[in-house]
C-alpha cells in the first residue's frame, strides 16, 4: 500500500469529494460528502475538519472550490457557497495544524491535468472547464497565472460578443453564456419555445438540463445537436481568443459538460478556433484537447499543489 | 556622460528609432532611419548593422519588431516589412558578434514601461498598444509572457465581438477592428457617408487618418468625439476580458493613437471595463493608465532585454 502524502478536495456545486493521495497525485482512499452548500463558515469548516481527520490526519490538505479565491486563500465569494470573505485556507490551517492550500477549483483542476492527465509535459496550458458555468486556469512557463490579487483565470468571463447574452456575472457576451451546460439548457429551451419539429426535446420546457441536451444530440437529436454545436463554435472563438493573447501549446476541455458532449463539441471548437488563430499559416496547429482526468482533476491538483508549495 | 550598455532598436511601420542606453535604459545617442519596408532581407539586416555599427559598435543589440516573432527571434511576419521567415537575431548576431535579442515590439514596449515609465513595480502588466493596428503584451509574476512558441502577446486579437467587424487580420470580431487608429477612422468615415451632420470632418471621405479624427474630437467635433468614444468602450470590454482572465495589477495604454486620443479614450475604457470586471465588489478597482514611455517605449525595452538575459 503507497503512502498517503496529501489530501485532495474538490468543492463542488452539489459534492464535495476527497482523496489521500500518494505521492505522484494517485487517489488512494476516497471520500465524498453532499456540499454543504447553505451552511455557515463554521459549518464548511467543520465538514472539510472532519473529512480530513477521517481521511488522514496530518498530511498537507488541498482544496479547490469554486469562485473568487485570493492568493490567501480566502474564499471571496462562491457560487456553491451561502459564506463570504471566508480565510479558508488560514481555518483549515488553524484547526488542523498541517499545511492548507485553497485555490479556484478550475486553477487546481488544470494543475492535475498538467501533472497527470492530459496537459502532461506542456508548460503553457490553457484549460477551459465546462460545467454549471465556464471555469478556466493557465499555466504559463511552468507556473500557475495567479495574477495581482490571485483573481487570474476565469476565463468564463472573457467576452466573446460584446452586447451578446445575458451571463449569470451580470455581464453581456461572457463565453459562460454560451458554453455552459447551463447556457446550452437554456438555449435548448428557446429554441424548442421557437420551433421544435420533431426533437424528442419538445415540450421538456425549462426543465431541461445541459445533460438532457447532450444525451438527445448523442442519439441523433437534430435540434440538440445545433444547439451543441453552437456552443461549440463558440468555444472556439474563446479558444482562439486566448490563445492569440497567450499562445498556449496546448487548451485542455474539461468540466461535465465539456466531457460529456465532447464528441459533438470538440471538433467544432477546434474548427472554429483554427478558423481564428491569429498567424495560422506561421504557427504550428493549436491542440484542443479531452481532458484525462474527469472529476478527480480538481482533488488530485489541489493535493500535488499544497506539497509543490505553491 | 554615462556609459552606454546597449543599443535599443524598434523598427515601427514607417521609421526605425534607435538609441544607446545607459544600464539603467535611459537613452543617450539617438538615431533614426525610413523604415525599409520594401526591401529584402539582406537590405533590412544591412540598415539595422550600419546602424548598430554608428551607434555603438560591440553593445548588446535588442530590437522590437511589429509582427509574428518566435522564440528565436526569426520574424515570421511582420506586418510593416515584405521580409517572412528572417532569422533576424541570428543574421544580427552573426553580423555583429554581440548578444542580439529580437521581440515583437509591444512585449518590449510593455519591458520598456515596466523598467521605467508606466508599469513601474507592478509584476502583472497587461499593455495594449493603440496604433495602426493593436498590439499588446502581458507580464505575469515579472516575467513576460511568450507562450509556447514566443507568439503570445497578439492582444489585439481577442475576439471581442463574434461576428462583428473585419479585422485585417481576417477574422470577425477582434479589439483591433474597433480600437486601432485604422479602425477609428474608418468608423468615422463610415459615419460621415451616412450622416455628416455640422462635423468638420464632412467630405474628408476616405482620406480620413485615427489622428484627424481625435484632433477634430478634442477641437470639440460631436461626430468624432462619439467614434473615440464608441473605440474606448470597445477598449474596455477588451481590457475587462484580459482582466477577468489574467488579473493583472495594472493596464497601460500606449501607441500613438492611444496617447493622443487618451484624453477622451481612456475614461469611457476605465468606466466600460470597471462594469466588466468580473467579481467587482471582491476585488480591488483595476488601473487603466497612460504610457509615459510614448515612442521610445520599444527602444528602451528592447535594449534593456537584451542584458536581462530573457
Amino acid at each position: 500500500m503507497p503512502t498517503p502524502a496529501s489530501v485532495g478536495i474538490d468543492i463542488g456545486g452539489t459534492k464535495l469529494v476527497a482523496a489521500t493521495l500518494d505521492g505522484d497525485g494517485a487517489p488512494l482512499e476516497r471520500a465524498r460528502v453532499v456540499t454543504p452548500a447553505t451552511g455557515t463558515a463554521d459549518e464548511l469548516v467543520r465538514v472539510l475538519v472532519d473529512l480530513v481527520r477521517q481521511l488522514g490526519e496530518g498530511l498537507p490538505v488541498g482544496v479547490g472550490i469554486a469562485g473568487i479565491v485570493d492568493r490567501d486563500g480566502v474564499l471571496r465569494y462562491g457560487p456553491n457557497v451561502a459564506v463570504r470573505d471566508l480565510p479558508l485556507q488560514a481555518r483549515l490551517a488553524d484547526e488542523l495544524g498541517v499545511d492548507v492550500l485553497v485555490r479556484n477549483d478550475a486553477s487546481v483542476a488544470l494543475y492535475g491535468e498538467w501533472a497527470r492527465g492530459a496537459g502532461r509535459g506542456v508548460h503553457d496550458l490553457v484549460m477551459l472547464t465546462l460545467g454549471t458555468g465556464v471555469g478556466g486556469g493557465v499555466m504559463l512557463g511552468g507556473a500557475l497565472v495567479e495574477g495581482a490579487h490571485g483573481l487570474g483565470g476565469e476565463l468564463g468571463h472573457i467576452i466573446v460578443h460584446d452586447g451578446g447574452r445575458r451571463c449569470p456575472c451580470g455581464n453581456l457576451g461572457c463565453l459562460e453564456a454560451y458554453a455552459s451546460g447551463t447556457a446550452i439548457a437554456r438555449q435548448a429551451t428557446e429554441r424548442l419555445a421557437e420551433d421544435p419539429g420533431d426533437s424528442v426535446l419538445a415540450g421538456r420546457g425549462t426543465t431541461l438540463t445541459g445533460k438532457d441536451v447532450t444525451e438527445a444530440a448523442l442519439a441523433g437529436d437534430a435540434l440538440a445537436r445545433e444547439v451543441l454545436e453552437e456552443a461549440g463554435r463558440v468555444l472556439g472563438v474563446g479558444v482562439a481568443s486566448l490563445a492569440n493573447a497567450l499562445d498556449p501549446g496546448r487548451v485542455v476541455i474539461g468540466g461535465g459538460a465539456g466531457i460529456n458532449a465532447a464528441e459533438i463539441i470538440l471538433p467544432v471548437a477546434r474548427e472554429a478556433a483554427r478558423q481564428r488563430l491569429m498567424g495560422r499559416a506561421h504557427r504550428p496547429p493549436l491542440e484542443v484537447v479531452l481532458a484525462r482526468l474527469g472529476d478527480d482533476a480538481g482533488m488530485i491538483g489541489a493535493g500535488l499543489l499544497v506539497r509543490a508549495g505553491t
